[in-house]
């Protein structure tokens, strides 16, 4: 603890600092004139009052917590598809949050038919088709099965759609980039259940159905359903929660959100894909001749930085935390490059341990705003080599009619008064 | 995909099976045959209804999340002091959740005088005392800081106190053990803020006080404080609820709960232990000769079996899960074995990964219950080597009268019936 630096080392141009800041024993980097932020006030003689709040004994233990009253405004941001009750979505305000979970009450929703309200004591779960013995499962059946706990990311396959638009939009972050969550899931793998139904590994396919009125149907390859599949049954420690497919929900690691079927109640082993409306009219991706890309499944490597975003400033030029999130459909993240000049420099920011594959991994970055116009972005590598692309090289590649899949590098630039846009830069 | 195992592998006694039935791929281990747990029912000819839910459209979108209606019993277990306003613990329900995160809204609570009502626009945090310039933060200014994510438990210096009576206590599991939870926690490393501060490192103390009441006051070495120690935050992505210190807290990995001081305000650097009520009256360890320990401050290695558990009842013989949580305040857990034989025999159980330094580890083991009267235990040894003691070793070392750091072995009994209750076996 005894090593000191007189200055932090500059990474990549625009006053990007280097990410030993933010490993282990930062403060020695620091040196012992501290970080010099200013951002705290030198304290007086009489630096603390005593408050109201230490005056009187507060309120009692509660049965079920809720947020604290100052923090109303930190709410999914919901957008309905008008006259038709129950499609649509809400977005996780990631920039008004922190970490990699996102809570239960602020995990991402798509719906296309609204949440059933089922009874889980009547709720069954039909494995059939090509296997041996066709088994219904209620929900105390599926507890007895050994089980998987395992944090992943889910992403809606039109996450960030918005950003295909001619003109970029001017929403908050969470608003761009907020169909997309990450929970630790806890359920019993699909394998182990498939060989209870003695599953026919010849037929290629499963049709999984959901339980709400849109009976949203999609097909899944059978080898991802024996892979790393699984019926999750709790969300971060609870269990599910109505919008996220109570009282159970079909969990496909890296796949786009959609084919997580929710309020799952039926798994039919087939031998082709059955095209069902969802994967037919919905969630194809359409190319710039017109033709349309199946079977997309998993969503690839990208990266968003949270903070600074749309939806909130910076007061004043000093030092910034850059911080944001990157994923993989297909891995874990393996590096995250940010630059503070539009791309012109990148340097290596910090990631937070655990690195999990498909899992939100968070990334932060030490940044000495001089007060003058600045365009952030982060570009995230994962373990197969994948690198996040441009939104140049993603449109020319796909062109702007195609909505989803966009995992583009997003560009915020921040102006002199501390305010942020979101820019095709 | 084509290994086949015709019956599965008993690992210990009374019916105790292999881990690799948990481990990747563990459906090939078991069998063409499956499971065979006739916990499933055979599907009929016309296997499902359609029910009600699926008939009409489902309810819309909301901006903050709520469990199903019927999960209203999950709750935390509320325990006030009589006559106290704000005195008193609440206990996370262990038995009813799984994983390993802890939901925010049931994170145990224990206040000394109730969950102040803080303007977080008006909370000031100062660091003074042993400093070359005293410094006073506010919410903004910590937010411009370098923040750390990680995942940790935090466990009550009383919890599990109960098992130290002479009868064992005939409670839901997350009663007795419920004074412990585990969340991500998200905030700025304090050695960061010291070096800021131009802390005197040879001071060796830290005076914590919160803003409730009960001005809630602790020594921390100045070790700890500038190890690992942090300001939190943000709990599970979102700010920190009220009943966790909103809006920030003192965060040790690892110590107990009582010393990671809720509604932080005042951090003094001193160069003695200030002997505080708070570790004098309460929080020391009474031994046999009626002397006390004095900062016994890591909770140390410990495991619980949550499923089956107090609370819980098996409904017929065949395969279980056994599952619950394991952790260390000293490190990472390096092995659970469960014994279901009443500690005549031990096997290893799976871990889930990641297993992570000072954070709960959940594990698991699968049992074929033969219908008869059994005993179950867990015992953890973390990666310092240490083991968890019996109760009996436990107690012949610090006797009944002291009710804190309880670590010991607890055990399960199974009546015939299915029935689980608490013994001192």
């Amino acid at each position: 603890m005894t090593t000191r630096k007189s200055a932090p080392e500059v990474a990549a141009g625009n006053g990007l600092l280097h990410r030993r800041w933010f490993l282990a024993h930062g403060a020695t980097l620091v040196g012992a004139g501290g970080l010099g932020l200013l951002a705290a006030r030198p304290a007086g003689a009489e630096p603390l009052g005593v408050p109201a709040w230490m005056k009187a004994p507060g309120t009692n233990m509660s049965a079920y917590g809720a947020p604290a009253k100052y923090e109303k405004d930190v709410q999914r941001i919901v957008g309905g598809t008008p006259n038709v009750v129950g499609s649509g979505v809400s977005f996780t305000p990631h920039h008004r949050l922190h970490g990699t979970i996102t809570p239960n009450s602020l995990h991402f929703e798509r719906h296309h038919s609204g949440v059933p309200d089922i009874d889980p004591a009547r709720h069954r779960l039909l494995i059939h088709g090509a296997v041996r013995r066709p088994l219904v499962f209620d929900v105390d059946a599926l507890l007895r099965y050994p089980t998987v706990t395992r944090i992943q990311f889910l992403e809606c396959a039109g996450n960030s759609g918005t950003n295909l638009a001619p003109q970029p939009p001017q929403a908050p972050c969470g608003v761009i980039h907020g169909l997309m969550s990450c929970s630790e899931w806890t359920g019993v793998p699909l394998a182990i259940l498939m060989e209870e139904a003695g599953v026919d590994k010849a037929a290629g396919w499963v049709l999984a159905e959901g339980g709400d009125a849109a009976a949203m149907s999609r097909s899944v390859p059978l080898a991802k359903i024996m892979d790393d599949a699984f019926v999750a049954l709790y969300q971060n420690g609870e269990r599910l929660r109505p919008e996220n497919g109570y009282p159970m929900r079909l969990f496909l690691p890296g796949y786009e959100g959609n084919m997580n079927v929710k309020w799952l109640r039926r798994l039919k082993v087939v031998s082709t894909a059955t095209m069902t409306r969802d994967e037919t009219s919905h969630y194809t991706d359409v190319l710039l001749n017109g033709k349309a890309l199946m079977f997309t499944y998993p969503m690839e490597v990208k990266s968003v930085i949270t903070s600074p975003s749309t939806g909130l400033a910076l007061h004043g030029a000093g030092l910034y935390e850059v911080t944001g999130l990157a994923w993989s459909g297909l891995g874990r993240i393996k590096r995250v490059e940010v630059s503070a000049d539009g791309g012109g420099s990148w340097a290596d920011a910090a990631l937070a341990e655990p690195v999990l594959p498909k899992a939100f991994t968070r990334f932060r970055m030490a940044w000495r705003w001089d007060g003058g116009p600045a365009v952030l972005k982060s570009r995230a590598v994962d373990e197969t080599g994948a690198v996040q692309p441009t939104r140049e090289s993603f449109v020319r590649e796909r062109g702007e009619r195609m909505n989803y899949h966009n995992n583009a590098i997003q560009a915020w630039a921040i102006a002199a008064s501390g305010e942020v846009s979101n820019v095709y830069a």
